[in-house]
């Protein structure tokens, strides 16, 4: 137990991601100080924002060489400094690429007993949590209406159109690859879903969204996004929650139709990220659960074993090979 | 009283708007069936949307060749064919760039008594209307906040930034010059007014912005709202009105950093029409001729004289030679 492993950004890229930018080292195990928490990884969110902080300073600080790659992860408190947390405890933190790591407890957010700890990543974390107020509180679509998502396979996108369709909406989903849109189709039971890869990206989104889409959450950016403000409805509402398409390259392009769509369809895009939300936290969970109670909403769950395939994991997702939320296991639940 | 001169569009440009795409003829002079009026021009409404009329269709349908230009006028009823409206009555209506037109009585909208009828057309006609919903409805600046807007000598603009500090906000314009610079601080009592055409203009938005931009009023898409992007702080807002640099070319281009930046600031961006906010026409008028009658919002119009002038005046909008409220008389105020 005086080792600790962690992998650590070893440099910037200026393209696409590779494993060449990482590097695993062994490092002497951190001990807490004074109100502060020694904490076991056991599930790490892999994300494509993680791959946005490596860009510069976002939301938070920017990841620099050197530093052990960030990440948001659910653990095990396994010593503990401070009045407020116990050993055992299982919190969330904002942490690193690490097997352990020491964090103030103010920081460490104690988290309810849950069947499988995933689901706190999954459908009760980030990733649902991302979905329902997206479409919820930002796109807020009624009864009725066309809801488009983009990476509709992936981690958020799955959850936000099976909440759509929980509203009443149609759901249509854009995802890469024939098998992917067969996958959102059947198992997450959308109306229809767009193979953005196929040629013919406009004609086979006007055909899926015949009365134009009402909201677009949007995790791409670029031409798709082009593509869909064409065809939007005056007063919708774009749900801009990433730009996976911006991230891992160095010359980003903006759609050719912004800002003139918005002026002229009335659109409102909106940008947000889930800790926007805290305060409705509580009735998002309780919604989401009953989704999931109802049969309504499916959990996906896309898991790689072990902290050294990290990098892979986050690579791969960047390259769009997921299904389901991404994350990574470090060590098993606790009995 | 038997002939009627107007001006139709001969072609639509394909880069930019000039003399040779407008034709004048005289025609017969138009006859009011049953329920229509014949309504005697008085004041035309020149805008930087005419332009993107021509371009396709938009919140309206598109001007195509052989059409009367599309306008928005005041004008005197002298024939009705409608219980409605009675000769003598001023009327708004949406028309064409003609001395007479003939229109369904149920599309000209009375206007009130004005001791200058240009007034209708400036503030407290669509550009104040669309400066006042555009900042206090869809912008929302609060007392303290930054409050930047582009062209800000032109229409709706420079009603924008005073409009902002009656608000308690710190108002920054941008325009095109010193000249015009100048007379954005010294005539509007602007903050501050960045020229766009200098260089630097990154810089030059830093250090009239120096807490950062809490709204940007955008008329001008392009460029100059890529820059503004960056410097936008959390939770700002970007009131989309226009798109000028977008219209008057064939080749748009789009600001490389959305949806980016809406995501990592969680920027709202949103267009709007003054039209959608017919509703909250009494409380705009109202909080106007307040304004006015206080000495906080000066009244500024750019007239240019005669119909055939108005091919001139659209195309010196364009580039940017407006100073206030730009429009055409075509007969003098009844007596």
């Amino acid at each position: 137990m005086s080792q600790n492993k962690q992998i650590i950004v070893k440099e910037i890229p200026k393209g696409q991601l590779g494993n060449e930018h990482f590097e695993i080292q062994t490092v002497v195990m951190p001990t807490p100080g004074d109100g502060e928490l020694l904490i076991k990884t056991i599930l790490m969110s892999i994300d494509a924002a993680n791959r946005a902080w490596m860009q510069g300073a976002t939301y938070r600080e920017a990841v620099k060489p050197g530093d052990v790659m960030h990440t948001y992860s659910i653990g095990e408190v396994i010593e503990s400094k401070s009045d407020s947390h116990s050993v055992g405890d299982i919190v969330a933190v904002e942490a690193g690429w690490s097997e352990h790591v020491v964090v103030n407890a103010k920081r460490a957010q104690k988290m309810p007993e849950m069947a499988s700890l995933s689901h706190l990543i999954s459908v009760f974390g980030i990733a649902g949590r991302t979905a329902y107020h997206g479409l919820v509180d930002v796109g807020r679509p009624v009864e009725g209406e066309t809801v488009l998502v983009s990476a509709a396979a992936g981690s958020v996108g799955g959850y936000v159109g099976q909440i759509a369709k929980s509203l009443g909406c149609r759901a249509v989903g854009i995802a890469g690859g024939p098998e992917k849109c067969a996958w959102v189709k059947e198992e997450l039971g959308f109306d229809d879903c767009i193979d953005y890869r196929a040629p013919g990206l406009f004609k086979a989104i006007h055909a899926a969204c015949p009365d134009g889409v009402d909201v677009y959450f949007d995790n791409v950016g670029g031409e798709i996004l082009e593509t869909v403000l064409f065809q939007m409805n005056d007063k919708g509402r774009v749900a801009c929650c990433g730009a996976i398409s911006q991230y891992d390259g160095s010359a980003p392009s903006g759609p050719r139709n912004l800002p003139g769509m918005v002026v002229v369809k009335r659109l409102r895009m909106e940008g947000f990220i889930v800790t926007d939300f805290a305060k409705e936290a509580h009735r998002a969970t309780k919604e989401l659960q009953q989704l999931v109670q109802s049969g309504k909403l499916k959990i996906q769950e896309d898991i790689f074993e072990g902290l050294e395939r990290a990098p892979d994991a986050l690579i791969g997702l960047l390259a769009g090979d997921n299904r389901g939320k991404r994350m990574v296991r470090v060590a098993p639940d606790p009995a």
